[in-house]
């Protein structure tokens, strides 16, 4: 995915790339003490060892890891009790010198966020873009235009960027960076990370863009309270990312949790993907501006307009009837989804995330009692529901996240 | 669940039951060395490290544990060359002196197996019983029954059981051996297994029907040389279990994999559980009979019967268009429940089985396809369906692998 020679010509050097690491896994327990410190702004040795459930002889090796290979650095802990000896020693991560670029794709804007290993954000830019599908090659040189003005923004150079999460919709392998289908791209099967990492001379990672904001739930949102929780996401598509026992599952071949494309009716409603039946096709925004194109004589080129759906929802607001059903029918599909979900995985959390969450269809207790009314609970604790109106630099943030962990993995050896 | 006092009043002795573990891990290291030996018939010490991925030392040690509590014996390897020195040493699963016993429970007739530590069956009976849902008691009762046919067929006594297990359709807590809800049983959150364990003197574990059949692929099966797959039953009702890294995954609150209770439709048709649009409501035998009772005039009261499935499928063979067109519709919501698991799990393999599969309607060529024709595959490979026609005694294994599993974990402790 990463060419090396390339990123040599590019004239990397200093604090540069890393090399990116072939594992999946985000999860090991460097990773786990990076995060942990990471979280909690600065710890002891003991807290660390307390707060993971490991023996101070591991904390000892790993933090000692993870200072060396820069990520780390010791600070003179705030003394709980007067006395004599040592003065007590924490862990924090060292700020400022290394940087992770986070990249949103979407329809209307692409979102950047440049964030220090410390998970600050140092920068961030948004670039507004046109809707239609592109060739990979365009969406490369707007990829390319995004990353020159965020570090102009910042006052950084390339060289200081560890490396790119990009998160995208469609179906994205996490681990060869193809993407097989975007509604972003025209073509099928393009090598998106591979050319982003040729363009632009860093290592890049890219995934579902549900996986991307599941991370940033993850390392930076609720979802950092929690080890299992699901991410159902509604805005073009309808996209799903689940973190069990702390990590993003995928699927046993590392691309599951398409819960846009779940069918809910046999031969049901056409979706984008040219089958029918999809969730999304009754719960997108596409979805809404065909109905509304039929209904309410909406011209049906506008399908890709946010605007249209933000119009149509104050229509239904306002009283009227066609509009109303039109939302009121996506809500009852957005129940179906949910209790699907709590059948198949039963989890305890599941945070509903993504632009269309303003509309209270959307939440509403109708909807909620609905997914209650279609799920085999049986007198069980039911499954908590949180809505997150997040904008895109959050997506971007998780995909910072996903640059994060492979940075740190690869240097770590995971 | 399991009540030592109670078991020693049944005077239980000498071999008899093991502490049950409260832990849901399987897949611990030590199992995982037991499975390993059970699995291969007999293995050296090396064959193991091999085999596992594990170090020399962690097998010394490990395997030291099992020999010491009973599960594995050393005995002679088969020499690979001549030369001196010791003999080569390999380790066997002990046989004969403990066992488990594993039921199925359903509609028609219980099954129980007698299984050695080594996984081979010692004996096995079946009971029938009445197709209609009863007091936990009654129940406990015919399992009571079952049990004592089931060692008299062995010539054995229940001193020697280290443990039973059970698999019950419908919603079942493993880790608390409640049951809140099952088709088989009149009455809500009964706690069978403490009622077993009381009745019977040995510990009980139970589960889900699709799990235990699971665990019967995972441990006998053809899921033996699979690290992930899942399994999907069409019986009285849709069941399914899923294999994640050689472990069964349970939902992230131990009660997903409710595929039967996903909905495939909005205000769809009738599901025993009162709810509407669920998946086996338009596939499992009492929807099939369902049809036949509106279209073909059969009384509406033989709908749990399986003659009477097995006479429409016969009559759909023959060219009535009416019967014919029952099973069509039951094939394309198979295809389309089987899709869903793909675009969720991304399986690269689902093993179809249960009573059903006997009926080609349900994994005819036409079904596969429209389950590819359902999913978004993007050129990649597709997911493999195998087809198991099997009969109850192997769901009856699965749930002594349960117990199998129980038993090791709580002398191991896992």
């Amino acid at each position: 995915m990463y060419d090396a020679g390339s990123a040599a010509a590019a004239g990397v050097r200093g604090c540069g790339p890393l090399q990116p690491s072939q594992s999946d896994r985000t999860g090991g327990l460097r990773q786990q003490v990076f995060v942990h410190v990471r979280a909690t702004g600065q710890s002891s040795r003991a807290d660390i060892a307390r707060g993971l459930g490991i023996s101070a002889g591991s904390v000892s090796a790993l933090t000692s890891d993870l200072i060396q290979s820069g990520f780390l650095e010791e600070v003179e802990d705030t003394p709980r009790e007067a006395g004599r000896g040592r003065p007590p020693v924490a862990l924090r991560v060292v700020r400022g010198t290394r940087c992770v670029i986070g990249i949103k794709l979407a329809d209307a804007r692409h979102s950047a966020v440049l964030v220090d290993l410390s998970g600050q954000t140092v920068a961030d830019v948004t670039l507004p873009t046109a809707g239609a599908r592109k060739p990979v090659a365009a969406l490369v040189e707007e990829v390319g235009t995004l990353v020159d003005r965020l570090l102009t923004e910042a006052g950084q150079d390339i060289a200081c960027v560890a490396g790119l999460g990009l998160g995208i919709s469609g179906i994205v392998e996490h681990d060869t960076g193809q993407v097989p289908w975007s509604p972003l791209i025209a073509g099928r099967d393009t090598a998106l990370a591979a050319l982003l990492a040729d363009r632009l001379g860093v290592p890049v990672r890219i995934d579902n863009d549900a996986n991307v904001l599941t991370l940033a739930e993850l390392w930076f949102g609720s979802g950092r309270a929690r080890s299992d929780f699901a991410v159902v996401t509604v805005e073009h598509g309808v996209g799903m990312g689940l973190v069990l026992d702390n990590r993003l599952f995928r699927g046993s071949r590392g691309m599951g949790m398409e819960l846009g494309h779940t069918k809910v009716a046999l031969d049901g409603a056409l979706c984008r993907c040219g089958q029918r039946g999809c969730l999304e096709a009754y719960l997108a925004d596409y979805a809404l501006a065909r109905e509304a194109a039929t209904a309410l004589d909406r011209p049906a080129r506008d399908a890709g307009n946010a605007a249209v759906i933000d119009a149509l929802f104050a229509e239904a607001k306002a009283g009227n009837a066609a509009a109303a059903t039109i939302f009121r029918r996506a809500g009852r599909y957005l129940a179906l989804g949910l209790a699907n979900v709590v059948q198949l995985f039963d989890p305890a959390l599941i945070i509903l995330a993504g632009e269309r969450m303003r509309y209270d269809y959307l939440y509403s207790d109708a909807v909620l009692r609905e997914m209650q009314a279609l799920t085999l609970a049986e007198g069980r604790t039911t499954c908590e529901i949180a809505t997150h109106v997040w904008g895109d630099l959050v997506w971007a943030q998780g995909a910072a996240a996903l640059a994060l962990a492979d940075a740190t993995d690869a240097v770590l050896g995971a």
